[in-house]
């Protein structure tokens, strides 16, 4: 997976700060999460091609995760986009972007709408899976994990014995291909092999409370983005506004055994936001944090 | 006036430059002329303080002129506004902007609609004018004037010497104040001044095709703004999607004798705007062009 920041800041763009938009590219599909305003600005600055980009999730109608959807669309219309855009959002969200189209987009837009406090998946082929799930923020609110499906399949091996597959073909069992002997028996994949484990799995919990809900979803990910708002002593006021800690975001990750961390979404109060870094690396030893422009790889 | 460009790009933002906003400072009011997307992170970026801007002017409903409207306007709540900000826009802004707050804004809005294909004063008060007059662009479009009133009052010395008023009242008399002698003899200002010459006009013509029957609303203005979206190489494209080229930019500046030109609105075609300079400073000589930052200051 590939995780790319476009904007990193809570509600008020601050210190050069955007407000929140990353991409995602993984199994070959690239995917934005939230698109804060300026973010098609962002995505040219650090040389995305907008192009590329199929699906975005946004994960609630707080101004700062979407207010720069109108201008991309827009924008990728004036650039003669013909490929389909797959957009997962709240369902308030389809009224907002075509009262601001004054022509019918060139390519087409599909709409799969959140549902509030359920769990989704939003799209998935042989290789690739979006999920959203709820947090606990303000109004309705989702995380997604984005995971790759099935990288290879687990031999068994007692089942290849008992319908002697030669050695030779095990690779090719675990991309998943049916065996077919020299004489024409056909040994079905799924009888010789199981379900392998998502390789890469790369979660994001949005705009969000303190909320150990969520863990089941992101166990195990490779990389977390967390959304910590705040230092610790501003609990009472993260807890008031539906926000986290970096003490409550590295506390999640700890008990999500997820790989690494990496925080996000601070308050505009902070110029200097290694602060956050700090406070969550303290919990949880293998944080980072985001700005814009920084670029993840995990293979 | 002082003018600060925040954007100068058309409708797609391209190589740094964002679409169009500037701010204006005459006569102690604040004035935002039209608002693209990212408009409130360039405001920071160029230590404008938004709390100062009363107006804001939209010229018409294309997204790269008002894409950053609702961004300002929510950022302005969340830091505690409580001054009330004048909009004048086509009627249909209203809309797009009520459809996306989530909650009532702590300070008044008030709408000014602009009527198609009319002059408009849309505020005045003793020291400043802000006037909308029709362009011609692909959709119902205006550009503003902005002037400072009546400055100093223009003396009659006959009048003056009719009416014996004293010389140490000149001054005062052109500031506006009646004369009042010893023996209480009372002279109203008007008998005796003319209105002055607004001393400093701004003016600016948003998106528009080669349009002449605009030079009546700008001439002598000591900052034309004008639209030069491509080169006169162009010039079909140009005509054709109601936009201007740096040589018809150029003419108009000419034929309205204003003091200074400024193109902007580039088209996303050009890596380097000073072509788009050269072309029409060879038309007009005093003329400037835009770019994310610039300030000038005209007294």
């Amino acid at each position: 997976v590939i995780l790319k920041i476009l904007g990193c800041n809570g509600a008020i763009p601050a210190y050069g700060r955007f407000p929140t938009c990353q991409v995602i590219e993984l199994a070959a599909e690239f995917i934005m999460i939230d698109c804060g305003e300026g973010a098609q600005m962002q995505l040219q600055k650090y040389d995305v091609r907008s192009s590329r980009i199929k699906h975005v999730c946004i994960s609630h109608m707080h101004g700062d995760h979407y207010f720069g959807l109108i201008g991309w669309l827009t924008t990728q219309a004036l650039l003669g986009r013909e490929k389909p855009v797959y957009i997962y959002a709240p369902a308030a969200l389809k009224n907002v972007i075509n009262i601001q189209l004054d022509y019918a987009l060139p390519y087409e837009v599909f709409y799969t709408d959140l549902i509030e406090g359920q769990t989704q998946i939003l799209f998935e082929n042989d290789k690739l899976e979006i999920f959203a799930f709820p947090v606990d923020h303000s109004l309705p609110t989702h995380g997604f994990r984005i995971s790759e499906k099935f990288k290879k399949r687990v031999l068994l091996p007692e089942k290849i014995s008992a319908y002697q597959i030669p050695k030779y073909f095990l690779s090719a069992l675990a991309e998943g291909k049916d065996y077919e002997s020299m004489d024409g028996r056909t040994v079905a994949n799924e009888l010789v092999t199981s379900n392998g484990k998502p390789s890469i799995i790369y979660s994001y919990s949005a705009d969000t409370a303190y909320c150990e809900s969520i863990i089941p979803f992101i166990e195990n990910s490779n990389v977390l983005y967390h959304e910590a708002t705040y230092l610790s002593d501003d609990l009472e006021k993260a807890t008031k506004r539906k926000h986290s800690t970096a003490t409550q975001a590295a506390t999640i990750a700890k008990m999500a055994e997820v790989k690494q961390l990496i925080v996000g979404h601070y308050s505009s109060k902070y110029e200097d936001v290694t602060v956050v870094h700090e406070e969550a690396k303290s919990i949880f030893e293998n944080c980072d944090f985001a700005l814009e422009g920084k670029v993840w790889e995990v293979r």
